[in-house]
């Protein structure tokens, strides 16, 4: 049987070159050997937009149109919005009960952000839950595969705990997810650091070529190079990271070669880059602009999505509240007609 | 326009004389004044119960049928479980975003409760969001009233709160919950303590009469009088305290004058309680036999119940979700039909 594979983002923002290469890569490439759900949680992006959620509303249509653009296919991959599907919310619900606060409250990321994001007040209820909610994004599909992050092992690791726990106390219903971790190269930002929404060092996968020059051209390189006559050094230098993922191998064997002996300049460098990179823009954003003109199948994509996610969900729920022994609502449902006006009772 | 009434039961056990008299004979007289919702709470019995959820499932039906039987009326009010109504959970996620954590832990039942139940482990984030839950039961059908017991008060001003804080960051959406605070006479259970099933003190109103004369025969009374020519005090008996409540004024006169004068000895009093209770309770247990021997229209009503709640709760539902702004089912929904083997995309 083809193994499920679920991965989400959170709509705070059109997606970048280092979500690319952090994982829409990778979940293109998933499509060919797994049943692939990739949910738009916008739940998860209320945890700490709750106070200016119109950045949600409007990040939902570009997120999906980034996805469209990179080739996650519609028809292969279920692509959906997490509050579409109203089971997400009662599996976090029934899970909330056999969740003790501590597992939740040793999550690192969750005193991490606490401490990142001052400015926003994260001492709430459901930022507390996230990792619970993302638990049950994952197994109300009984996907047994999760492309992450590094940094979101810990949470994987939860969903396991919470996993053996709900599976000790009521019967073996849900699999225990694994982590699928991919070597990620390093995507700096034109800073040099991390490539940040927050940082505002990002190029984006919808920017056109003029936006992405005009952001290349003053990026951060090798800081010891300081005359064009100066030989540089591609190892401390952000742009040959990015050419290390982007470019061609003989583009990046000549840079390597030519800025070391200050054959090139950065300009000429980051022109060979621009080159590259706007050639793997082109047919992204054309496939963009197709979707973008047809904004009622653009919505339709997250219509039958949701249809579709929805079926599994909601078998796997009833499957959940049977284990722990709910009356569900099947169970209540009339058997027969009864009188004429449809009343009920004496 | 007729308001709205909540109020709910958890599933933990049948129901008996203290249940009658602290909620459900109120429950029955607000029908005529009022829209009443009455909700089965199978997930807020399980944030104590999760351990051994057999109780929550068995006691769905014996709730209902104690309801049924005192006079609740499935065709004026609205009788359902809450886990039957998936706006329920979903409300309850929505609220947990802008709900701080202090705002929960500082909910006097919180800490009392969980000292009090020592042996169940209630250090879990389920117990936590539990006045949470009972904010989406409420709102969610927009109550004006919520009859409470004193100590609910505090649960019904964070309700409030977290209304405020909705409508204040979101616009106007929902009306700030009352409380409607009924004067509950003492209803001591056969120890004079409370009345409670975990005191094992307890009258079920689904007690037969051999039962209720073996609970009330050895009931304590006023431990000063130890023989039969002892004069009593009704002012500190607990049968006493029953009289006041279920025996007619002039049963309660005589027994006041005579066991003061030791007129009539302690068996005698409860007889004369006996016969009063008897007369109470045969009415109800007539009705819950009716509805005992037709189990299908007995589900029939919560599948009813159910339908009828789904709707408003739906409702209110779409209009918090838009309201906070985040992109609905609806909005996704295809406005026409598009290639004839119903695909979407290029």
């Amino acid at each position: 049987m083809v193994q499920r594979v679920l991965s989400g983002m959170r709509p705070t923002g059109k997606l970048h070159l280092g979500h690319w290469s952090g994982a829409l890569v990778n979940w293109v490439r998933l499509q060919d050997q797994y049943e692939c759900f990739y949910v738009i949680v916008d739940y998860h992006a209320l945890t700490s937009e709750y106070e200016t959620p119109q950045v949600v509303r409007e990040s939902i249509p570009e997120i999906l149109l980034d996805w469209l653009a990179v080739g996650i296919d519609p028809e292969r991959s279920v692509i959906f919005v997490q509050s579409h599907v109203p089971e997400h919310a009662e599996l976090h619900l029934l899970l909330s009960m056999i969740v003790p606060l501590p597992w939740l409250e040793r999550v690192p990321t969750y005193k991490e952000m606490k401490q990142q994001l001052v400015e926003k007040n994260l001492d709430t209820y459901g930022f507390l839950g996230y990792p619970l909610l993302q638990t049950a994004d994952i197994i109300l599909y009984k996907a047994e595969i999760v492309p992450v992050g590094e940094d979101q092992l810990p949470h994987l690791e939860l969903a396991r705990e919470i996993v053996r726990r709900f599976n000790h106390l009521y019967g073996p219903v849900f699999p225990e997810p694994q982590a699928l971790l991919t070597p990620v190269p390093r995507v700096p930002g034109t800073d040099g650091r991390k490539m940040s929404k927050s940082f505002h060092n990002a190029i984006y996968l919808s920017d056109p070529p003029a936006v992405v020059w005009e952001k290349l051209r003053p990026m951060v390189t090798d800081p010891a190079r300081v005359r064009r006559t100066d030989p540089g050094n591609p190892d401390v230098c952000p742009v040959f990271d990015l050419h290390k993922v982007f470019s061609p191998q003989p583009d990046i064997d000549f840079v390597n070669v030519e800025c070391r002996r200050a054959g090139i300049g950065c300009i000429d460098c980051k022109q060979i880059l621009f080159k590259n990179l706007s050639g793997f823009l082109e047919p992204i954003q054309a496939r963009r602009r197709d979707w973008e003109a047809r904004r009622d199948d653009l919505m339709g994509v997250l219509h039958e999505g949701a249809q579709k996610a929805r079926a599994i969900a909601h078998e796997t729920l009833r499957e959940a509240q049977t284990a722990v022994g709910l009356i569900t609502p099947d169970e209540v449902r009339p058997r027969e007609k009864r009188t004429e006006d449809g009343k009920v009772g004496p």
